[in-house]
Order: C-alpha cells, then structure tokens, then sequence
C-alpha cells in the first residue's frame, strides 16, 4: 500500500516494452522519482486542470466544440494535453479528459452544460435502470488509446498522468441528475437500498477501471482517481459505501505498476481510507498542511499537492511564501509532487503559473528519498 | 468559555425583566437545559432551516415576496417562525432571517436571486470601498425588533434562537459579489492586504454584532453564529483571519448570559478554534460523529447536531437509526441538543420531520447533566 519498489525499471508487469515507463524515458523523471518515495534533483510540479480555460491558446482551439466531443477527439485531446507542459514547463502532463467520459462512452446520455457541468438526461434510481447500464467495452476506447498515444509520442521524457473520477463521484452524478451540494438522493439510496447502491457504485468501478488501464496501457506513466466529492461523507458512510469501489478500481491497474494517486477535496478526514483503497500517492488539498496529512497517513507515503489556489491571485510575495511553506511541510514525506490543492481557477493569470513552475524548479533538491 | 454557569435564572444581565429567559418562561426548556450542560426530560431538537421552503404554509405566505421583503415584514417573520413550531412541535423557533439581512440594513445593495443566493450589485475589494461602507445603528433595527417581539409574544415557553452569519461568510459575499465555492477573492484579500481584509472583517463582526445584540435585547434566549463556509479554510487561515472578527461578535453578547452556538459546514477541523472564539455551545455538521466532536473539543462542550439529512430521503428504519447513533454519540457531551448536519432540504417531505420529532421525544431522558 506504500510507496512501490524503488528502482528505474519495473519488471514483469504486462505493460508493453515500448511504453514510456517501462522504456526508460519516463523512469527517472523528477514526477516519478517523487511518487516512488526516491529522492529527485529538483521538486517535481503539475497543477489539476493546468490544461484548461485558463490558457488562451486552450479557449482558442475549444471554440466551437461541445467538451465531449472535445475529449473524444484525439488530436484535440493531445494538442489540449500539451498546451500547458510547453507553456509552464510543468513537470507533467495531465490527461484531458472529463470524469463523465468513460459514461458516455459506455452509451450514458450525459452532457456537460457550459456554467452547469455534467447533466444526465435520465438519473439513476431504480433496479431496473442499474440493471440496464451497459458495460463499457475496450473496444469503445478506441479515441482514448489513440489520445494516450498521440500525446505520449510528442511528449519524450514528460511523464502522462492518466485521469478518472471515482466512483463515489461519478453515482452521485447518474443518481442526483447532475452537480450537487448535499447528494442527497445518492447518499438516501447508499442508506436505503445499500445493495442497489452497490450493484450500481459496482458498475462504475468496473468502467472505471476499465478507461483507466485503458489509458495507462496505452501509454501513461501514473494515474490518478478523483474522488471530487468524497468530502461530503462521513468516515463510517466513505468506509462502508465508497471505500471498496475505489479500491476495485485502483487494484484493477495494480498489475502495471505505474503510481496511483488518489485525490478528493475536503478529505482531511478521510486521508487513511482512501490510501487503503489502494494508494501509492495521497493528494491532499489545502485545508490541512502535508505535515498534518503526512501523520493522518502514519508515514512513509509520498503526497502530492497542496498551495490553495487562491493564492494565485494573492500576488508573488504571498505565493512565494505559500509555496515555501508547501515545500517544508512536504519533506516530512517520503516523496512530494507539488501541485494546487484543487484545480486552477479558470480566471487565473498563466504567467502565474509559469511564474510559480521556475519558482519551485529553481527551490533547490526536493525533499524525500534517502535524503528525505 | 464552556458550559454557561447553572441554574434556571440569569441574574446581573442587562436582559430586560420581562425578556423571555429572565422572566424564567423558557429558562428551564429543555432547549435552554441542554445548552447549559443541564439534564433535560428529554432530547431537545429543532431543525436548521425549518423555518423555509420544505413547507407549504411557508409557500403559500411567501408567494410574491421576495426574500428579502420578507425578512423585513415583522408579521410576516413573525407567522414564518411560527409554522414549524406549531406543525412539528419542535423544543426551538429560530428566527427567520438571511445572513444578508444586516448588510442590506446598513444600506448594502444586495438582493437574494431565486436559484443563485444573495447577489452585491457592487463587490468590495478596495479600501475605499471598505472605507466607505455605512455602519449599522440600532435605529435601522427596528423591523428586526418588532419581529423578535411580536414572535417571542406567540411562542410562550418555546424559546426563540438569534440568528447571525459569522464575519467570513458574510465578507465572502461582499468580497466575490455572490456566492462561491472557492473564495478565492476573499482569501487573495487576507493573504495580499491582510489589514484590508481586516478592516472588512471587523466592519461585518460590528455589524453583526448590532444585529445579535439586537436580537437578544428584543426576546430571543439564545443565538447562533452561522460560519456557512469557514469549512473552506485551512486551520491556520481560520485562526489568524477569522477567529478574532468571528470571537468580537461572540464577545458582543456575552454579558447577555444567553448561550451562544457556533456553527460551521465542514468545519470538523475547526472546532476547537470556533470554540475558542467565545461559543456555549459547538455546531457540528455530519461529517464527523458528536463523540469525534467532543473529544476535538477537549470534553465539557454542549454540542448541537447532526444527522444527515440524506437521512430524511432515506426511509425510516435508516433515519430511525441515524437518530439512535446521533442520540448515542451526543452523550458523550456535557448537553445535546439534537439538529440535522445541514439545514433542510427544501424537498423534504414536512410529515418526515415531525415523526423524527416525536420519535427523538419519545426516546427518553436526554443525556448529558448530572446523569450524564
């Protein structure tokens, strides 16, 4: 459940010689370096959502197509996916996609309303509508492998991190209709009718899993789980209702050995459940310093995260500081990938961000590893 | 900073002789009891936001005004307090108001949009908006007064609870023009102009606390400090930015030997330092159970709370066991008053709450007191 064996290569997994992992050209970079818990020349960055509205040459290629269809595009997808590497020089790149993308590949009439989000037409609630979801296919993959691939072609030794919501979230999503504060009708079915909440939180672990190894084979060298929403349980409800969903999904690329980070906002609370879902890496946001989060998780887990992002409008002093003080707090783990500790604010100022990737790059060796 | 002292009268306040807690008609509720740490005959319970849209009575009075007309119509906050208390029988009327309500009366131009929340045509963010901003007289109190007084006139023993959104959440308001997941305008504010922000802050706890005060002199017998959205702050950031704006309205009605209750959504992390601010009685939402609460709380601390209100969605048998866990958990506290973890959803089924009433009323003596 800690940090995966040390060393550049990992041997016997089924990932193909020619990915980017197991091919050496990721290996030794900084990211991975970080998340293994090995020690990295200098302190490793990317920010969530740094491929997005934030960047005008993003606004500038999106215009004109709805986000699914963006997301489905694979030459859209890998140019959206570059964009923020080669402006910031961040330290990887995050797969663009949105977490309702492996539903609406299954066949789920979902879409994503400008200043809404996602909106299922038909929300789930009966035995009868979790029976008759569909399983998501390899097949139907098919635009997601081709984006993994494309992207991983173009980005030499910049690790992929491939992407996924959990599957807390994304039920909430079928079951409330759309984005919701309190998930009330997800969380009465979880009481309610805890067997239909399964059978149905077990459908989306299972397309989960499979979008995920999906885009790891093809070519990404980490993945992350959000789990956006989790900080709206309780310890026991996460434990019980949640807790063993994500862990199938997180145990379904265990075999590829590439790092698995698992995130969700406002999750001080609930640090220790989700690493033993099946965690190598913990995100942490910014409501509890790495220090704190480092305690919670009994130590010797790498972290990643966690500069609230409203210090990007704070200005460079405190910035700066903020960003210091992230950097101490993450020595006391093992390996620390520095990021936001929820995603960039679409109204952020890009060159903050470049700003912020030179300040980190230039603090010095990271923390953790045998130095640690 | 605990428990008030005990005993059914309050002598040595400025309370009026005939304010509904000196005159002793509802000093020895079971509400008042249990918010001093006292043994009550049995559980204490009210609803956050029963007073609203959950039902139909409420409807129908509030057809055709608006929100904030209507906070500001004495006969009309009068029958809206009212209607829960006749209907569900509950041990508290909380005053119906909006956390805005004190900003529109200094002259603040803010409207609360159906769908949206409370909307500042003008957001502040620069010092000579803080500047100018008006102060609140006891003068521009007076519909609040009548309100309180024509209400606590109807209620006989029923005590009625003060109401007031703490400094943070209403600044957020002022700062970002509406409402807002991230803040991140109010929290660049504290980082980058930290004595603007607290130039802001200090005007709303002044404001804020001539409204409580207000309240309290007119007849209510306790009041509650609404933080909203303090959940969104790290500790650090609470305890320099917010805790001592948050602790000067507190401190504004001590001498009234009223309890004072503290509330926060998410705030699990926070509750000492809300605590410390000067509150009789914490505020816990359903995120962490009251016996976590207490011990965070170092023990001896009243608690208010906190079944989920999922739970009301969810079928008897689940919230019938919710309430047994809420019910079990709330004796490890000193006094319990029973509440929801959240206010009520507006789509809640009325005859729900008012079995959940009579079933906490029917499950014996309350914990907490001597028997405790």
């Amino acid at each position: 459940m800690s940090a995966l064996p040390a060393g550049p290569a990992i041997s016997g997994t089924p990932l193909p010689d020619d990915h980017p992992l197991t091919s050496g050209r990721t290996a030794d970079s900084a990211l991975i370096r970080s998340y293994r818990g090995e020690r990295a020349e200098r302190p490793a960055v990317w920010f969530m959502r740094q491929a997005g509205r934030s960047l005008p040459e993003y606004r500038a290629v999106r215009a004109g197509t709805a986000m699914l269809d963006a997301c489905l595009t694979p030459d859209l997808v890998t140019e959206i996916t570059l964009q923020p590497v080669r402006r910031h020089g961040v330290d990887a790149a995050i797969f663009f996609s949105d977490i309702v993308v492996p539903l609406k590949l299954a066949g789920i009439d979902v879409e994503i309303r400008p200043g809404v989000g996602p909106v299922v037409a038909d929300p789930i609630r009966t035995a009868a509508q979790v029976a008759a979801l569909p399983e998501l296919t390899v097949d139907q993959l098919t635009p997601i492998v081709q984006a993994v691939r494309g992207t991983v072609a173009e980005l030499g030794s910049t690790p992929l991190i491939g992407f996924a919501g959990a599957p807390f979230t994304l039920a909430s999503y079928l079951v409330e209709g759309g984005p919701s504060r309190e998930h009330l009708h997800t969380k009465a079915m979880m009481h309610a009718a805890p067997e239909l909440w399964n059978e149905l939180a077990g459908w989306v672990a299972r397309t989960t899993a499979t979008f995920l190894r999906g885009q790891v084979l093809a070519g990404t060298s980490a993945a992350q789980l959000f789990d956006s929403w989790a900080g709206a349980l309780s310890l026991a409800d996460y434990r019980t209702f949640v807790q063993p969903h994500s862990a199938h999904v997180l145990t379904a690329v265990a075999d590829l050995g590439v790092p698995r980070i698992h995130f969700g906002v406002g999750t001080g609370e609930l640090l220790a459940a989700m690493h033993e879902a099946g965690a190598d890496v913990m995100g942490v946001d910014h409501r509890i310093p790495l220090d704190v989060a480092q305690q919670r998780l009994g130590g010797g887990v790498p972290v990643q995260g966690n500069i609230d992002p409203a210090l990007l409008f704070a200005g460079r002093d405190a910035l700066g500081a903020a960003a210091t003080a992230v950097l101490a707090a993450g020595r006391t783990a093992p390996g620390h990938v520095v990021n936001l500790g929820h995603g960039v604010p679409p109204e952020t100022d890009p060159d903050v961000l470049t700003w912020l990737v030179d300040l980190l790059h230039s603090s010095g060796p990271a923390g953790g590893g045998s130095a640690g």
